[in-house]
């Protein structure tokens, strides 16, 4: 963030006629639809989010994180509010987070959020504020944030008004809390976390110091008490909300609070602040005091706005409707959320793994790698458009191995959660290194690579299941619902990445080993159905095979979240040998269009994600890939809260329509080439870094005779002509322009 | 406890032939019958004691904690254990406290009490050392302490062996703890106390700091997870412990603990310490360091064996059975439990009310304070055998005043819980300075009893119900079931104690108005019934009244805890004009001895404890006292678990026995004179302190021609007859001898 400084800056701002970037954006995109994103007031990679929290507590609400799998703090279907959380996670699809609920009320003080919940009016987003109106108390919310602070501003009412700090209440299923009330204008406390996906071995708490405006008149604490059994006949507070006024020690349980009233004026306003940290109380508190601005919500709000304005900046898309120009910017701040810093001010965070408190001196430490996902895309996105965030990830992944022994998979907070499956920290570091991002412990990655890719599988925490593969070259199905061929699929594409890197160390043994492992997806050929299918230990393949298996998030042998054919194009990195044991490019093509045709491709989930730009790799067939492809944009992206197909990924999804809606797509990671399609805009200006790239523009120009016009007729690139439907990053990242003319 | 070292220490050990006095007590002596002591590891007055629990979490056990009504860790029906519990009161009649479980296992951990709980066999304790076996685990279990740590030695059997550190478990109805391991022997935490008696108000943490004397092989933590709903679907831990293996940051909530794993060997011993303050973590750390022996396990129990050895040497008894003196000393024992320290080695406690730190210089503070009992004779006893301390009692309880405005009551932890009524600091205090125990502030003491007797009812903490009581001289009976009657009751004690000080200090229009006000108890007097008899506001009595409704602690109007029958009498400040209103002694003598003899009479409560002394006060009766009183003793005090006859209420019932015993009884707080009835024992030695008295004995010397002889046939005081049945406390305390010529 901080090179944010330089020339990037307003970089497109003064340009005439151009609304502003954060003008295009619309928070609520993917708030419904299980995209899982929050409207909630954000920075970019910011610790801190401040969301609605509306998931819980009434059945006036849709979805209820009690009822079902839910994984996110908001969602647009529901209106029953419960307070605003000050961490939270975007676009996953595991509860986790959610906690350090503020709430403004009026009158007495209920700590009961099912009694104290309002309906919500009047919702209102933009990049880094939003505002509602709590409809049972004539309260007016706004939210803004810092990168490790959240400000909310409550316009009161005449008379008590009460501001409600719940730690009971959490998207998290972990419990357990903290708090002390400092003074009449300050508390802080800790709340547990973790348990991401029903994982254990997640759990980490979350410090904060939360301040006021103004001096409380009257403030106390809570605590739910336990259901009795006999005793309950003496007890006035038996299961429930027990209520310590004054009280100024540290409390701790599991439903805690504390409320803080104040005698209110007609539309009085009252800030608070919020600063957090993963280290301590006191770095929370540092936090704060560093980013604060003194309960100066409007100065804050635009700080937010103009960070917003400026990370957008670096991609300028001119012509395509108005809805498409606003999915684009969307998908574009989806992507600037996680991961995220974990480091505080002073550059403290906790080390993978441990409780240990390390320091990051010249980069940002960062969190939320939901890699399975994000290494397919997201990951050269960010290498191209802000190769100092990607750079600091990969420096931030390696020191994750350092700390730990071991490259992280999905890590949240310092922790492992092992959601998913592979070995994706290879592929994502492979791929920003073959584009030039370079300064990072080169050797200490490699290290890490070879570990998992060859350490027995009872001691490899990433791979336990590489024994068979090693040997065998596939991992065979053991029990009826193992994933064995995702986590086989998985292991081929990062070793087939560390085969790229071995080659580019000069490693040349090593190259030819990881390549050779890489290209054993063969095993799982079955000719008899043209088609990846499982195998059992002794060779066979799985009897009873039925390649539409798996749909819906229904289980299916040996693959995790999708069907064999969601799977068997799921060969980036040997497009080539694949079509080959298909039996050439036109029974490939067919196969794969039939998987389009007939509806077996699945938009929401990554393993195809990559499907509709492998009609590329067939000559004559690229017109497939733009029709697909466009088709797809058309289908599942949206200006509304269902704009998202599914899990936004932590951006995943995201990165797909924006490389997508540009003409462009990483097929394979590793593998630096970009698959071309036809353009959504006309002109697509992406501003390079000159400390990583020349600094200069690429321009990407599409001339249509006709506005729904779609195919390439043919290209140009720099003035000549652009023969081949793949362009490398090299091309791009020095700058120049790239024409597209479009047919019908 | 510091002017032990003087001349006292080790008085009576050098005489012949007799056992140490510590082998007359036996600690099971009240542990069921609901007397309510345990036989926990506890030193004189120390704030840590060290109590098997035992009640909760099996169907083996009579007695449960979430089952009924339950205010002691311990109780002798029970059998199984889950715990050893570090704070812990003794004597009361509601829970709190029972908190900081050590629990030692082998085997694989579980945190559920219910399946670690294991039978206890072989039980054994004196003062400052329990033992028992666990019979599930081959496990035998010591515990001793010193003032402010527990110390517990564990012997193993050959294996995996446990520590479990529970702080969900407790007696109090308080939840809410936190832990943090510190290393691999040692932890630290608070857990959250109060809801004494089911009131809130009173609640406060406790911290501790555990050491293990030796490196745990593996350490974690746990936390009960709620219950869940949909989700229990996919948690593994929904609604049961997690384990957190290697955990280290600070872990909070409700069902939270700790587990210390080693490897053992046959028959291995592992010692633990517990040091706790009230302050802080910090402080509760410098106890241990102060007070610990360094894991020598022998040498701190003996060290409590000789503290307390020292402490019941001021008093010797001879003659009387071995179960006799048994009784006598198990009495003086548990009149040194409660009240007791509070102050760290540094001195600092939690001030009165707040959660400031306050800091004692030269003498402890004491905290568990109940007045309503305790008022009646264990703080005469106090200013008779252990004036240093019933001065530093005095002390605290006028710091309490200073710190929160107000005496207290039924003072917890710096708290007050608001149990029982009226104004029982008044006489303790007025007793003691009239005793001679003249070295706190006077002035601020005095100020204090003004308050509360003249304070308007809404602004009185003590009196609510004063206003009426001060206007007409009675508290009229507003509600069905409210205890006007034994309000006003301690009002009239509590007011003719403050007419004593007043004279005492030369106030003497105060001196005129509270005596004049103590005696409007005469508004209760019914002629029709011959009794106290509650009114109303109109000054009608109460219609339909029933003497002895009450009985066995059910409701009665006017009335706490009792009939009109044990409250008729209970107005030891004017015997004589009682009797005057029953229309002479004959009348009062024959009504007093009806109550005996047809059962009215309630051994196991206060306000009639002083009855079988009254008819002392009528010339010729005294033989009445001699027996009642010894016919009490013999059948409701026993060398036996069931040998004190309901709570003992802080020594309450232990103090009557030991005062009985000895032949002389304080009738009244603020008349230091005793009234006297038939020694049990041969010999009775008091050592009286040489700062506050005259530093000589007082012996009782009781003559009897056969064993069985009871009553008084003539007494000598000093070699001069002494014809009065009351003696004074000057007498006393300067030292002599009374004999006692007993015929049969």
């Amino acid at each position: 963030m901080k090179r944010l400084s330089g020339i990037l800056i307003l970089f497109f701002l003064s340009i005439n006629g151009f609304a502003q970037f954060v003008d295009y954006v619309n928070p609520f995109i993917g708030t419904t639809n299980f995209g899982t994103t929050n409207p909630g007031a954000i920075v970019p990679r910011g610790m801190v989010s401040v969301s609605p929290f509306n998931v819980s507590g009434s059945d006036l609400n849709t979805y209820d994180k009690d009822a079902r799998w839910w994984s996110t703090p908001y969602s647009w279907d529901n209106s029953f509010l419960t307070g605003f959380s000050h961490v939270n996670l975007s676009g996953v699809g595991c509860p986790d987070l959610g906690v350090i609920l503020l709430m403004p009320t009026i009158g007495e003080v209920n700590a009961d959020h099912k009694a104290y919940g309002s309906i919500m009016t009047n919702q209102e987003a933009s990049p880094g504020y939003y505002a509602t109106d709590l409809e049972k108390y004539g309260i007016k919310a706004e939210l803004s944030s810092t990168k490790r602070t959240g400000i909310s501003r409550y316009t009161f009412p005449k008379g008590k008004s009460n501001i409600l700090l719940n730690l009971g209440l959490g998207l998290t299923n972990e419990t357990g809390a903290k708090l002390r009330i400092v003074n009449n204008q300050e508390i802080e406390g800790s709340r547990m976390t973790g348990s991401f996906c029903y994982n254990d071995g997640s759990e980490r708490p979350v410090y904060f110091v939360a301040r006021f405006s103004k001096k409380a008149e009257e403030f106390g604490v809570w605590k739910k008490m336990p259901e009795m059994q006999a005793e309950s006949a003496w007890s006035d507070t038996d299961g429930q909300f027990k209520y310590y006024k004054n009280y100024t020690q540290e409390l701790f349980g599991d439903e805690i609070g504390a409320y803080f009233t104040f005698d209110t004026n007609t539309n009085e306003q009252i800030i608070a602040e919020v600063g957090v940290s993963y280290v301590s109380i006191a770095n929370a508190r540092m936090n704060l005091n560093a980013e604060s601005n003194q309960f100066d919500f409007e100065k804050t709000r635009l700080q937010a706005k103009e960070e917003w304005n400026n990370i957008l900046s670096r991609v300028k898309v001119e012509g395509g409707t108005e809805d498409q120009k606003t999915i684009f910017y969307t998908a574009l701040y989806h992507t600037q959320i996680h991961p995220n810093i974990i480091n505080d001010v002073n550059g403290q965070y906790p080390a993978m793994e441990s409780f240990e408190i390390r320091e990051t001196k010249d980069c940002n430490r960062y969190t939320v790698f939901s890699l399975w996902d994000t290494y397919r895309n997201f990951h050269p996105l960010m290498a191209l458009l802000y190769p100092q965030e990607q750079q600091d990830m990969v420096r931030s992944m390696v020191d994750m191995y350092k700390e730990s022994g071991w490259l992280p998979k999905w890590e949240l907070n310092s922790k492992e959660t092992h959601v998913m499956e592979g070995d994706p920290a290879i592929p994502v570091i492979v791929d920003s290194y073959l584009r030039g991002l370079t300064d990072f412990d080169v050797e200490a990655a490699y290290s890490a690579m070879v570990k998992s890719a060859t350490t027995e599988g009872k001691k490899n925490k990433l791979r336990p299941d590489i024994d068979y593969y090693l040997n065998e070259g596939y991992v065979p199905l053991m029990e009826e619902f193992d994933n064995s061929v995702s986590h086989a699929l998985e292991y081929y594409i990062a070793d087939w990445n560390l085969a790229q890197f071995a080659k580019a160390l000069d490693k040349k043994d090593d190259y030819r080993k990881f390549l050779n492992q890489s290209l054993r997806y063969k095993e799982y050929f079955d000719q008899e159905f043209g088609m990846i299918r499982p195998r059992l230990a002794n060779g066979d393949f799985l009897q009873n095979f039925d390649p539409k298996q798996g749909e819906n998030f229904e289980p299916s042998p040996g693959f995790h979240e999708g069907t064999a054919w969601q799977y068997t194009f799921c060969v980036p990195h040997d497009v080539k040998g694949l079509t080959k044991l298909m039996g050439g490019e036109k029974k490939f093509v067919n196969k794969l269009q039939m998987v389009f045709d007939k509806g077996l491709f699945d938009m929401a989930n990554e393993p195809d994600i990559h499907y509709p730009f492998l009609f590329n790799y067939a000559k004559g067939e690229e017109w497939r890939t733009q029709k697909e492809v466009r088709r797809l944009i058309d289908t599942y992206y949206k200006n509304a809260p269902d704009g998202i197909p599914g899990n936004d990924d932590c951006g995943t999804l995201s990165a797909w329509v924006i490389y997508s809606m540009m003409g462009i797509y990483p097929v394979c990671s590793g593998d630096t080439d970009y698959a071309i399609t036809s353009p959504v805009f006309d002109r697509i200006t992406i501003q390079l870094d000159p400390e990583f790239y020349s600094g200069k523009t690429f321009e990407i120009i599409t001339h249509r005779k006709n506005k729904g016009d779609l195919f390439i007729d043919k290209m140009m690139i720099n003035g000549k002509k652009q023969n081949s439907y793949f362009i490398t990053h090299k091309a791009i990242s020095e700058g120049g322009k790239l024409e597209f003319f479009i047919k019908k």
